[in-house]
């Protein structure tokens, strides 16, 4: 899991059928003191996380094929909470 | 899930035969402004990603077997978006 | 499993429900001489680690989920150890 | 999914014994121009894979395990294609 | 699987009872040249490396919890061969 901003959004229309209708939000780790620490992650976001916001996102699998609630999904990473 | 620029493809004749007839490509993990991030991931492509494309690409080992057709197939990364 | 420094906590109060409860840690993996290595991770944590402590962490989403309670929680890192 | 280069052999008197009769390379992942990118990884390599051979490697755990027949082996890397 | 240079030990009083007993080894990753590459990993050691001693290790958490006889334990990397 880690602390990431939130650096935008990337639309496609096409893509597999799982992500229809899931916000896709790129996600820059960051550190304690809100520098940047490796490569953005796309994750899919149910929380409303806004533009430069910091998250919580994990690459949990089995939780974000069910959030999508489609078992076959190659979903992996979610914002799984919004920082104070 | 990163966001990646296709950079190529890779063809091999001596191969796990579950890639027999799939397209590899190389991508290059990008950050929201375009910039290199990381290692290149080699992946399967069925939506049709051209060079230079921007894709969103997947580390979903179960979605990609699914994929290939092949439950033992260690093929593990695909394209599961073109972004527009 | 990294060797990590604890550097703060991180407060959600819009999250997954699972994290409800739990402390979540910013923990940056650390070389055996104490220099930061790679991206911080965000962890769980049950041992009650302290500011600037050294923890091990380990990313079994199995084991966290168990931690939590929750069998479809996104929850991957905790921390497993406390350094003497 | 890596494409890398084939930097070497690693053998081992002592290790688990499901490696026995297995080559082991020393595998540097690469971008498409060939450069090095990231931390070598080693390999368990049954398409005989000749030294600064190109090659892809996947990280796929089962398929892995069940290429050395031992379902309880800690064998995760595996050379999956030799690059043309 | 990375190859590795063993750096150290980790004394841990407070921890998850699955690691009682075990010894937990600071493991540099390092190219086939010996040059450290990445962060280092904890990993749990049947095999008795000695320090500085080059090692290959393994995130397999499946072979990790059978090794310590807990399948709920969040161990993950272990020591799977020690290089001649």
């Amino acid at each position: 899991m880690f602390l990431a901003r939130v650096e935008g959004n990337v639309t496609a229309t096409r893509k597999h059928p799982s992500f229809e209708g899931w916000r896709l939000v790129i996600c820059q780790p960051i550190s304690g003191k809100g520098e940047p620490e490796g490569s953005p992650q796309i994750a899919i976001d149910a929380h409303g996380a806004g533009l430069h916001q910091r998250v919580v996102i994990s690459s949990d699998g089995a939780a974000a094929r069910k959030a999508v609630g489609d078992d076959k999904s190659p979903v992996r990473w979610l914002v799984v909470g919004i920082v104070d």
